[in-house]
């Protein structure tokens, strides 16, 4: 982008929006251009933009779509897939100063709310009306709803209550040329006309800009009640995960550590679990009979090989054993630079998804520790990789693809929850296929016409 | 069509499909033309085609590409908009016969089926594995797997459990060229790409034909345990219904029948309720809880001013309760020729929607009954009227659209889970407005230039 036209564009956006919310200093554009994904370019901005309203974000969609400038919006920018970076000479839409949460109805159980609502922001202001807002994405403290729905963020809660996707009932869209529109509804159920919403959500900002969002909430579960199983091999994990399954729990919770994670953890956090732990299994429950069942749950992980499974005593022991999980990423984070994938497989194929994740780390020489939400068969191996050495960038990078070949293969997705952006693109077509793939451009082109929404994402 | 064309037509028809498969004699066809709904139009169809594979329906969507011929998909013709109706000249595809249920995988907890599998055939089987698939549309024992999610069919268990579109993780198309698409996915989770599965949920035939669906389930519930509670009005059986949901209960069912409809059940059912009955409203619980469960919710009933609230004894005891909510439409079919509409509201304004309805009854001078699913807002207004009587016919139609355009003044829409089918075309451009509707008859043009797949539905 020329000076000239640069200046242009910053003239004709001030038209509409006050100075502190137009932002050219390229110190501080810079800092806007990723999101947390390795490995993924990211172009300059031409400027920042910080709406407080929605009338500013279409002021900018019109300017945008007049100019023929590229927009892309942004959240917190805790993706995972570059969806949120830069392109050349864009103009960056963040939309976190929209951040009120402007309804909460316990009786229709609904939030209605801005897209810069931070999640946990959300979730502590639903709980003190004794509701819940499941969606837990591992961002929950940072991120915001707008980004949640942009990717169709998940978390751990998943294996009971569903992803994001499930809990958004109506959006209001700004579209490319700057119009407003409505989807979807206030009411439980709807079926009038074509599922737009649902569109949306995970279209990672390539269809429009979300502004505002009907979210469906739930009634505050009581405490987890968690239990961790010990297995000599990830084999019989996921043994025991099927056994879970097919003997008709549903559990809160039930997430999957493999060796190099449970290794790497217990370093960083003293756990003290023996050498021989190749697996760890959490198992949560949250509903009334909790204490039965994680109990019951125990003996199924010893009947499938697990030399430890110990119920917590209560709800704080319980969270000790989850602040373990939640360690896995920064105790894989010291074994160098990491990179996460998020393959989703069928629950069934999780032991052969693992196996295979093994085999490739051997085969390319790099470490990769995997945490898995089992229960939803979603695994996020994480490669970690010393980024000043080129060879062992390429190596990782290798890994990578063919983590995502081998979900493939299983009858699995490439992200489960993390999206594409740019990190995924060639992975996306192979994944839908020539006609899927078609017709999703063609739907892109309906909603944006000039390829100014997010381009360069998804396709 | 002439009949040179339709014998052209015909003739196409046989290279692709059996003989048997192909059915010209009006008098069988004519059978095919309606759905359930009244006072909609219907054609007169070319040509009833049976296909048993998707080669077959291949074929047919390309002959009629290639003769600009259209076509009408239909399972069992239990809907109630008018979906399935013929349109003059059309090719009636009928999908019953491609009924097989290819998979049950207890592990993945999903169903791989063909759309001709009726509802109650897949319920069954998949509780032979400790399995449940809930959306249970009042026509379950007829319904079909593709009808329902050609309309986004709902049921009694919605409250707990969900819509159909809640339980649809991938779909396989016929597209109008004739092209198979392949949508979604066998995982849990998953967001690569746009969601077309649930663009095509609900899209009534419009879209693309629906030949295979992999549908998710859930381990199988207890039996419910169901509370009749009777109210002097039903506002105070609506502030009942809000006291239950502010408390924190998830009901598995929570339905409410209105003075009409309960006069109407209480005489064909000879249940003794006492004149003074306004309201009824049955509540079950399917969880571990459920004994103490309806007990406190008997206790919020009688609080909000219930003269009875009676839980009851066992799981038998509830069934015959429910038996009495499933008479009310052939109760009040026994006042005349009924018509049903199917408003769904935000839950807190449902009190404001039945005294509205009952409004309406007195201003048209037509009895109208209300069964509701009271924990979803969704009302089904049943206007019985003489159909012989024209005046009368009048009558019910404007109160049947007096109606619609309540629901849409509370917020809510004309279509909880019936879908629009050409009943209620007028209302659904009211009900999206002029952007949104722009933007899905974009959406259909993009998947059916020719405008050949259910032509004159929902636009």
């Amino acid at each position: 982008m020329t000076s000239a036209a640069s200046s242009e564009l910053t003239t004709r956006l001030l038209a509409g929006l006050p100075e502190s919310a137009v932002v050219v200093d390229p110190g501080v554009t810079a800092a806007y251009r990723n999101d947390m994904a390795g490995f993924c370019a990211a172009g300059q901005p031409a400027v920042l933009v910080f709406p407080t309203d929605v009338e500013q974000v279409q002021h900018v969609l019109r300017t945008a779509t007049e100019l023929r400038v590229p927009v892309v919006p942004q959240g917190a920018r805790t993706g995972l897939s570059g969806g949120a970076n830069a392109v050349d000479g864009c103009i960056l839409l963040s939309l976190v100063k929209l951040d009120r949460i402007l309804e909460l109805d316990p009786v229709d159980r609904l939030a209605v709310v801005e897209p810069g609502v931070v999640n946990a922001v959300l979730s502590r202001a639903v709980e003190e009306h004794g509701l819940y807002y499941p969606p837990d994405p591992s961002s929950w403290e940072s991120c915001t709803i707008g980004g949640n729905i942009g990717t169709g963020a998940g978390g751990l809660c998943c294996v009971k209550y569903g992803v994001t996707a499930e809990y958004v009932l109506g959006l209001d869209v700004v579209l490319a040329d700057g119009r407003l529109l409505r989807t979807g509804r206030r009411t439980a159920k709807g079926v009038a006309g074509y599922d737009l919403t649902r569109l949306f959500v995970g279209s990672e900002g390539t269809l429009g800009v979300v502004v505002g969002a009907v979210l469906a909430l739930r009634p505050k579960p009581a405490p987890q009640l968690a239990l961790a199983a010990e297995f000599p091999s990830t084999e019989a994990a996921c043994a025991a995960v099927n056994a879970v399954v097919t003997a008709g729990y549903t559990p809160s919770l039930m997430e999957l550590m493999d060796a190099v994670s449970v290794r790497a953890v217990n370093r960083l956090a003293k756990m003290g679990l023996p050498e021989s732990t190749k697996a760890l299994l959490l198992v949560a429950f949250d509903g009334p009979e909790r204490q039965r069942e994680v109990g019951e749950v125990a003996e199924l992980c010893r009947a499938a090989g697990a030399t430890e499974a110990v119920p917590a005593e209560d709800a704080a022991e319980s969270e000790l054993l989850l602040a373990a999980r939640r360690l896995a990423l920064p105790a894989l984070e010291t074994l160098g630079t990491t990179m996460v994938d998020d393959v989703a497989v069928p629950r069934s194929r999780l032991a052969e998804m693992l196996a295979g994740v093994a085999a490739i780390g051997e085969r390319f020489g790099v470490a990769i520790g995997v945490v898995s939400h089992a229960g939803d068969g979603n695994t996020h191996p994480i490669v970690a990789f010393d980024a000043k050495d080129p060879e062992q960038v390429a190596r990782a990078e290798e890994s990578f693809e063919a983590i995502m070949a081998l979900g493939l293969e299983l009858g699995g997705t490439v992200t489960g929850e993390h999206g594409i952006g740019v990190l995924k693109k060639e992975w996306l077509a192979r994944e839908l296929g020539p006609v899927g793939l078609e017709l999703q451009k063609q739907m892109k082109a309906l909603f944006d016409p000039l390829n100014i929404l997010n381009p360069g994402k998804l396709f």
